[in-house]
């Protein structure tokens, strides 16, 4: 039986170190604050932003929700992004990608303040997490996963990490934070051959396929750390579920973080953590 | 006996190449043009140089040397920084780094042109290697095993690559590109536990350690390929010599790149593609 490593035990740890952090900031005068700019009402959306203002709202965070109707042109869009950026009461801005096709993305990846960049997402905090140095902010799951084995102890130097997926958002930035940290990745994806030889050999396995149920009980082994990152709809269970199958695997590995309630829990405290961080470096 | 893949064929090819680009950049009004930077007169740093100028000289590309005393101040150093940073008639830089202590080279990543980063050191450069995007330019050594291994006619789809180092120059970004190619590929470093053990499952090993003689019989396998891209100096040699215990190895497996006379061969050939494609992009 493994020990089932949860996400809210790391989000109540950090949301207590968070709220004194909060306060020392408000006492020198500066009152956190995040911008959610959001186009439309995809649902996913909706649910990410429903735990982010609750989370703020947890640390003592102020919010700015700045919503946008799906078919909002190009124009509009950028004035109003334009006008979010340039606002020094804002220290960091969650943009929800990808944007409606008639909008330029890329336009506004290139265009955010790298200073409130929160979630990652522009070349100089890809490039931060590529270097390993404290400029931007990684992407807020890949180190929500990070966070989550450091606040079980897991000592991450000299393990062997097996990272599945390459994605921008997840796979890749853990396997650069993982490597920071001195573990020994190797980044799977779906051109690798034999995948499940390869994970079986990892102490931890990080999983973020995003394919439901792809990590069965031939991935695994008994000293196996697996941090389910991925996040599927379960037709069968009519709820979201993880890569992993949970029922089968759950008794063959060491730790094993569920989904929902594992990683997903501790996304929202690190986009928090980035918004005092970010607010913090204007003093 | 393994084949030995050295860096001429593929320098010739490439060259040849390369000269009827730049004839056809010129013939279009671009004369490609290279800054070679130095401060000072280090040993490494001149060997360099000279295969640079010679390279651009057979390709048909214009070298300005921009070459500054080693006691230089910060201020006479940024003007004349600043200078072929901005003319217009200069494609690419190649700065040569560390600067000395007394210069902040941190300066000078962060204020280098993009556009004319031929060497991939800005983090426009090491973004676009993270992300894959074509935008900047991968450091030259690392591409050139990455074009040592084309030229060789290696697929590299679904290969179990490993990389021995985990530097800006080589390491890190060597892994991503042979990851972008869909190669499944494993970073290791001096904190990896049992590195011969992941090394001798490599169909594909890149040696970037910096370790005379580091890579013995117990890390290869008879279908390995073994790129070297060590360069120590071999006192019992009194000669550079790879990573690689050579006369040991090169019978186990199935091609190995000699040094001298294998990546860095290629290493001048895409330093001078990169000036190329500068050039190319300001028409």
């Amino acid at each position: 039986m493994a020990e089932i490593w949860k996400g809210k035990p790391v989000a109540d740890a950090m949301t207590a170190r968070m709220r004194e952090e909060a306060l020392a900031l408000k006492a020198r005068g500066v009152a956190p604050t995040l911008c959610i700019f959001r186009v439309g009402e995809r649902p996913d959306d909706l649910a990410y932003e429903r735990g982010a203002l609750k989370r703020c709202e947890a640390v003592g965070i102020r919010v700015v929700q700045e919503i946008l109707p799906a078919d909002v042109d190009q124009d509009s869009f950028r004035r109003r992004f334009l006008a979010v950026n340039r606002d020094p009461s804002i220290h960091g801005i969650l943009l929800f990608r990808p944007l409606p096709p008639q909008l330029d993305g890329e336009w506004a990846r290139q265009n955010l303040d790298p200073a409130k960049d929160v979630d990652g997402c522009t070349d100089g905090s890809l490039a931060g997490v590529f270097t390993n140095t404290p400029k931007g902010f990684a992407p807020c799951t890949a180190q929500a996963a990070v966070e989550l084995l450091r606040h079980y102890g897991v000592e991450l130097k000299g393990k062997r990490a097996v990272v599945i997926g390459r994605s921008l958002v997840i796979g890749r930035p853990v396997a650069m934070l993982l490597m920071h940290r001195n573990a020994t990745v190797t980044i799977c994806h779906t051109r690798t051959v034999d995948l499940p030889a390869l994970a079986r050999q990892a102490e931890i396995l990080i999983s973020a396929a995003g394919v439901l149920h792809s990590v069965g009980p031939e991935y695994t082994n008994p000293d196996q750390i697996l941090v389910d990152v991925g996040i599927n709809w379960d037709e069968a269970r009519g709820s979201i579920s993880g890569d992993a199958d949970f029922e089968a695997v759950e008794p063959l590995v060491k730790a094993i973080t569920p989904v929902p309630g594992g990683v997903g829990s501790v996304t929202t405290c690190v986009l928090a953590d980035h918004v005092l961080q970010a607010a913090g470096r204007t003093l």
